[in-house]
């Protein structure tokens, strides 16, 4: 088989549907996104049965029960999938949006107005039910996606993409809009990535061994979310309740998400009152502490931290603690050892809290609330496709917006360059 | 030498001087900017001297008169970099601008604040000017900037450089704001490109070479500017009058731009109306005709176009002209064969203006004005650093807007995830 010539053909099919689809109005989206969710529910029984293929072949090769978890489809999770499809068609659609207007000094008007980006291919690991939230995102906001999925899932992931793209045909949307590469040849993403111009943008969304393939082969633009090493600051004027609440919250409410809290930074001029009962409660919940020489002295019989520590992104219930000098060594440690992702401040004082808005580099930064409010849902966008760290084109969770790009426009009435 | 350690050293010195230019006032920048324009003038007997090196070395190889007076620096136009610098003090300050702030619920604000991007690497060729005007828009945004330059004009490049790193630093900004390239081997630019996370963006500025080659090697994020191929559309409800006017301003007022135009398409009913006087205009002003066949069948003496000429960047004085049955063929046509970079409609349609607006998919749509107008000054951007004909991030002119991202912040009140 070629596998240059498979995977050009797709993407080229994906740009004749990127350019169908860009044509269409917010009305005809949002119908087949209803439709898409109508076919998705009344074709649970062959989701069922071809999500056992990828199940017995993935217990077959002894996966962990967690992955095992993670890829089934359930009647309860497939209702989830069609939901959230129709809950898309309640965002306001991006397309055509004029963000600014203005006058120039001879007469013409000139503005921006967005408009899709075009082609975008996702390629994600595990969870078959991002096909289709992936799909929906990307069709509202008048792109044409590219799926590429986990080979673990691939039965999964085929029979979704072709119920949605069956809803396309049959509802006058050119089923390019739709493409998905059923090869499980790693090579096909590596020739995915050379498409230029065919394919306007590569968005991972995996570990970080997938991530750094995508980037290290890419001539696309790529958007990516590295690793979450996030911070909670307990200032010297924090509400130390507050700040109890906000760190336990950061740490435990969800331990293995990327906007968890992994080093909590404590002011030295309250550790000794802050700390002890606020790691007692880590502790009741399980949490493995780890501490500088300072949290120490206070709890001798805590593990010590190395500096390694500092750097990784758990993903677990274990965290760093860490007693600093002051604001200024907080947020040089954040600066030094954090991912940019979620980083938080708890304090009263004024002026600090404006000071580590603006000086800290992340994502998010967050005065008197957890981490784990950085999320597309929490924020108000709508779903979300990611949350990128990077620091091109979109910065934090990624909604509809961030899945277009604007155009100038001119209304002019004969305006020449002098 | 080892060019790896060096490129690296250069970067994190561009990393630690990007912290430090990210907390500097608009009023700080202003002032430093105003003292680099006094420096660059005050010192204007050094940077000549070192650009006769330039010069001296380029006429020894035997480089064109047009490239050599490319390259050289004149008192006047020194003078014109000086006040270059002192215009980007005009343009408002872009950083800490709150984009927009929204309440949830939950009651805690969110919004979006404009930060500095960080590190950028601009890679240039040929005009030494480029140098402090890539540095002014880098600085006012809050970036550090590492200059590449072409070696054809390292000398004078440096001395640019110099004189502004000699200002930042006794003014208080720390130098590495602004570092330089100042070795000419073409593996610098390589081992440059490799250094994802500690430089954040690379704008590479010159020919298409240079662009493949920043491109195919980057895993930094590249905002490029491939080439322009712009078409003007005159409708059959064009004013003619106007429609002539727009044609030859958009070819001929400065033919070697990536705004001009290089093809126009002319609805058949108009065509034997519009197309005889409107050639000659442009014979008259030395423009060489290519025309299709139904160009031909009112001209016969001009030469008749080849497929691949559609394609072409001529940046010269010669012009496609194609009679199309109508806007729908118009559009195809600019799909196919246009860079989507500016294209414009000449009509009194308001339905095909309003279409041809929503449809064509280039950086800049124009109704009724020049393609040449697609431009940070015209738009009233301010100074611009280039056009960009990426999807991601920025896309047309790219002023100090362009050189920022934003990043999510958060005013809680002790707000958790539920």
């Amino acid at each position: 088989m070629d596998i240059k010539k498979y995977v050009t053909d797709l993407a080229l099919e994906a740009r004749a549907g990127a350019r169908s689809l860009a044509k269409a109005t917010a009305e005809q989206k949002n119908c087949v996104l209803i439709k898409m969710a109508e076919a998705i529910k009344k074709r649970s029984m062959e989701l069922i049965a071809e999500n056992k293929k990828d199940i017995a072949y993935a217990e077959g090769k002894g996966l962990s029960k967690a992955l095992i978890d993670r890829l089934a489809l359930t009647d309860k999770r497939i209702k989830e999938m069609a939901q959230g499809l129709t809950e898309v068609t309640q965002l306001p659609d991006p397309v055509g949006e004029i963000v600014h207007m203005w006058q120039r000094p001879n007469g013409m008007t000139v503005g921006k107005m967005r408009v899709p980006i075009g082609v975008i291919a996702i390629i994600y690991e595990s969870r078959p039910n991002v096909t289709a939230d992936a799909t929906s995102l990307c069709l509202k906001a008048g792109n044409a996606v590219i799926l590429r999925g986990g080979s673990e899932a691939i039965h999964s992931n085929k029979a979704i993409a072709e119920i949605l793209r069956d809803v396309a045909r049959t509802e006058g949307i050119d089923e390019g809009a739709i493409t998905f590469i059923d090869i499980p040849d790693r090579e096909a993403i590596i020739e995915m990535l050379k498409l230029e111009g065919t394919i306007d943008l590569v968005i991972p969304r995996g570990g970080e061994g997938l991530i750094r393939t995508v980037t290290e082969n890419s001539l696309v633009p790529v958007l990516k979310h590295y690793k979450g090493v996030c911070h909670v600051f307990v200032d010297r004027d924090a509400d130390l309740i507050m700040a109890e609440e906000i760190c336990f919250n950061a740490k435990v409410q969800r331990p293995g998400t990327c906007n968890a809290m992994e080093t909590m930074l404590v002011d030295e001029s309250i550790a000794e009152g802050f700390l002890p009962k606020m790691l007692k409660k880590f502790e009741d919940a399980g949490v493995q502490l780890r501490g500088c020489p300072r949290t120490l002295a206070l709890r001798p019989d805590i593990i010590e931290v190395k500096e390694e520590d500092y750097y990784r992104e758990y993903l677990d219930l274990i965290l760093n603690v860490k007693v600093v000098n002051d604001m200024e060594d907080a947020m040089e440690h954040i600066a030094k050892y954090g991912s940019a992702h979620s980083d938080a401040i708890v304090t009263m004082n004024y002026d600090r809290a404006m000071r580590f808005l603006r000086e800290v580099d992340s994502s998010a930064v967050l005065v008197n609330a957890s981490t784990r409010l950085n999320d597309g849902y929490q924020f108000g966008l709508g779903a979300e496709i990611g949350i990128s760290t990077d620091k091109i084109h979109a910065r934090g969770p990624m909604g509809l917006e961030e899945l277009t790009c604007t155009k100038f426009i001119v209304l002019g009435n004969g305006q020449l360059r002098e």
